[in-house]
């Protein structure tokens, strides 16, 4: 199997990486659908975690683990990502089918809200590893007084996982010390990218930015030398910028269930911008399976028919 | 010996296990008077470390530790389980006669209510493996402000234990930022017990749920998707569901002492509900010997002969 | 599940053993036709090491690891003993079915015989746990000028085996600066044993001694001092009486194929010497399923009922 | 990808595996042109190890570490196999394009034939994870006076990988105490190949058996019993029951460099006793690329087609 | 290549190093167009995580990480200094091209300021060695209430260092128990460089001083001993005084965005007091490219030609 110039083009930008994390990589950019494209679009099952299996109720076929497996493989995604052991329950029965990536910290909502934003370490490297993965995530809430925390337990799991030949992934949600608009503000996730980025991320995931800007001296900035931020393709795009200006992959999280148009919207945003694709969990799994099936081909269209 | 259709299944669905953490379930799947009906009533000897010795002074025989291995041998239980003083105390006397289950973690009430609810980690995986132990189990209280820190002792400690060919189960209750009545809420109890399963538990242990909706969120959503959750049978089929929908053994505490009618009514619906037995303690200890072998047969009939 | 007397009895014989080590014996000692009485029969497969598959030519359905498993099983025998390959190929399909022994070294007949008797250490004590094995098997050669590294092999590995819980098996073969004859002298057989003893063998295995004397200040000794050793259930008394006087378990290797009459001839003079049982691997495995199992139920019979 | 029936059956046999070893497998088993099938075609490259830069002479493109990565990608092999730096040398440029195997131990023919047959390991299994290799390929020279080393460093280096998720790969190669004709006598070769096994082999790779017999206790059996070991097919067959009957995957090397049409005959043999294919490097690379290629497309068809 | 006179005078001060960390050291002394000098200027990149990706804005081409090493080159500056990520997005292409520096602890500005001052460590020795670096940057906050961990990370971290032969550079910036103007008071700014060559530090970096002397026993000292800090030559000489006497290298940080003519005075400065240099990093990247290369141009002028 020869990679295509655009996977071998993002490959050589992870130059320091030695050629087991570079399989790896290759692996998520050549599975499914969208192989070749230097796009994906990624399962994530990580609700159940943080939200409970309430998360399964709208749809309960979700409460078996088998479920999820078995729909990003027939819906040709590039991934699946979930918590220990909710791929311990399924590694064996789609070994070999579907590239897998390890969720290896976990927050939950009835930890209390006084407490800083925070996850704990749920899985380790050689989890990954005897379960067949191909990467891990972890995720940092920027902003947060458990942030320094999180950011150490991420250097020494990325190393770790470096040094094994896996691929890292990191959610940053900026959280903490943040109005609610600034979660998502243009300039905060633009610095939750960024930090990722010089973390030590191969792939960074950010939710979809508004066009709020939290920081005064950011708004002043981003005003001053007229940075585009009004079109959610030119926030993608300024995403892209801070992430190493395109020398890191960059996906984008659904976030919470909403109608299949505005998510075709959404996607189409992302490909003009320059993203590299979507992470969708909640939008998939909460719906029936036709209807999810429906939408996750829509989204393969999108990423693979355009530009 | 043979196992049955139904333990093979069971075993089936924990299929990233090596063949060790395999034969120690079947171990306590094929002991006693349960043997081979995927059902199971444990003997769970942890009231000491919870309350202090007074918890056997309704019944004085219960203070000698061979007390307690003797009576789960003579009522066909499945495993006895205790810390590690307790066990240590008669591991040697009943060495081969029933499967043990060494508690890694043990909490006490001197320590303050001013601290968040956690408990000490005290015993290890060596310690299970020299006293012939066929698991460990370990509490986690999802809502504590020490929740996290519960979450990575037990990754460690699972890790360990399976790589040792040892079964893992979680005793998961829920506390800290939880109304009283929220504890044992469907919706909290259920969620606690999918976290255990997520954190790669095999057996996961939650107190009998009632029909109390803790979560705001939750509420609207089991009432939007009509879950039926009246009966008691409804609930544990909820969080049978709820821990990857079956393929995961959930057990239930039996709770403080109770009249032993309300105690078989409790099991019968945890038959009904597919719930996969009782872990009983102080209902079985804190009575004479007599009347606790009597209960423990009618529940061995219980578990038996329904369905 | 009680010990029987018996065992409690042999159980007692292990007293700086760990309660872990101790449940392993209990099991070997409790599972199967012969639990409780203190007897036992082993099925051993390394013949495929020691004489190449070859071993299976008369047989070709031993061919097939399952096979032996299952006969084992069928047969109720006490556990079933192999080397690595063989155990993983069928460990996790009859979990919990039957006690297993991991053969951790294998001689090979490929191997020189210009060189000093010795094996190769070809599996591990983490090997042991993973696979949910009882016991750990290892071959002694005494009178090799290898013998000194492997009494220090198997120092390491009983040391670590029992701090795991694990019980140690040792097959003692005398062989090296020995005559033919000299292997199964009884002088040597006894001495073989009992160096497996002092090496810290739960249980030992030997070949049947002949009336052969070999040593010269030996033969002086048993002639001086009477000795019996006529018939073979003199010498196999004279064997458990070298054992710690019958504080360690011994039992005997079948030997070369044979006729069933003489098989079951040995086995009622290991009865009539207080030995512990057989471990018969190519009488049972070399002959039709259907014969195998007729011998094995007719030593069953024997170990039973007599005495 | 769904992997086939056939492919999730020869999973299946390996039953004590970790699913990341299992996804190794089914990366070997579900890539080139012969994915699904059950067989494979292997590209080895550790003539110049063994024999020196000499075995690039023929053809001189192959001095050059890239030409057989992209030779083995082109001709839609399974994997390519070679020594540490051979690898080192295009793993970057090739990652994710071929799965390879990272040959972890080495022969030369300087080292003077008066030692006993032996390799010096030279790769670890680290240096596999980093290269982002599937599996680790060891030779074991059964008969050599090292041989009981070797077992023990393979030992100790499966133990590693298997933990890792890594396959294991024995080649294995009798000689020493045996003739020239017995190192590929066909109870020889069978001997080797089940020794392969018991060491915990997931592939083994064995040379084309001769109907030569070299034990005299082997020949009375095979005589006795009229196994069939006339036709290379026939042979074959007894090699594949050797190891496991069928359980373990057995591939065959091609040996000495020789004219096409006998290599085709080889194939066929493979595929009528059942063997699971071939392992091709001297009459790979040693012919020019455009023959060379020719071939390899041949023994496609060959194993693709027949059965 | 021989040291200059001046550069083997400056390596005589670290007499307790080892050969490997002097080699480091003499690396950055003997690279671009100050080699030899004793003086150096250095383009630290730490913006992005200090302040967001907004330090790019006003020159977007700075949002691309190859952008600094290639401006770092082509200016012929002694090092390269910048945190994990963005070395990892370079260190490759432009290995063996500049001796480069990895910040190994980063602070943020998402991090509530209610927190004492803190920095996360985000890289580790390992980093730098894989990464072929020269040195480790570490920043210390004295006076934060989180200094004491801070200093204990440096003394763990600079160990480790230096025992694997890399040279250690402290950021010391006081702040937390002062007033704004405190951190940049000569008393203050003199103690927080003297701690840092006390930690160990080979060279310190700090901000250039201003008169205000914030410690009221430290300006009863100042004034009654008439100590010289009217200008900011004096400054500098009392701070490089309070290293050692000259015994470690000392640089001054050039603060934020201003005029170049401002700059060069402060250059001016810097090698009238004695000091070894300036690390540069706003003022060299928020700059067009021709303008920044200018400027850079110029300070090199300034340190190479005075004395």
């Amino acid at each position: 199997m020869r990679l295509t110039p655009k996977v071998k083009k993002i490959l050589s930008y992870y130059e320091s990486d030695n050629p087991g994390t570079k399989a790896n990589l290759a692996r998520l950019l050549m599975h499914g659908h969208l192989a070749g494209t230097g796009r994906m679009i990624i399962l994530p099952v990580d609700q159940g975690f943080e939200h409970g299996p309430r998360a399964f109720i709208a749809n309960p076929s979700a409460f078996e683990p088998h479920y999820h497996y078995d729909m990003a493989i027939d819906a040709g995604l590039a991934a699946y990502a979930a918590p220990l052991g909710w791929l311990e329950a399924g590694a064996d029965t789609f070994a070999g089918m579907i590239p897998t990536i390890l969720k290896v910290n976990s927050s939950n909502s009835l930890y209390s809200k006084d407490n800083p934003p925070n996850q704990a370490v749920t899985a380790s490297i050689h989890d990954a590893l005897r379960l067949g993965c191909s990467a891990i995530g972890f995720t940092i809430y920027p902003g947060s007084d458990a942030s320094l925390d999180m950011f150490e337990e991420i250097r020494d799991l990325a190393a770790e996982a470096k040094a094994c030949g896996l691929a890292v992934i990191i959610w940053s949600y900026p959280r903490g010390a943040l109005s609610k608009a600034g979660e998502t503000a243009i300039d905060v996730v633009a610095y939750g990218a960024h930090m990722a980025a010089l973390l030590g991320a191969h792939i960074i995931k950010v939710k979809l930015p508004s066009a709020h800007l939290e920081n005064e001296e950011a708004k002043k900035q981003y005003t001053h030398h007229k940075i585009k931020i009004d079109t959610l393709a030119d926030r993608v795009r300024h995403i892209v910028q801070s992430c190493f200006d395109g020398r890191r992959l960059v996906i984008f999280s659904g976030g919470e269930a909403k109608d299949v148009k505005s998510i075709f919207e959404d996607a189409k945003a992302i490909v003009d911008g320059g993203g590299n694709g979507l992470i969708i969990g909640r939008n998939s799994f909460q719906r029936p399976r036709e209807e999810a099936m429906e939408m996750l081909d829509g989204l393969t269209h999108i990423f693979k028919e355009q530009k």
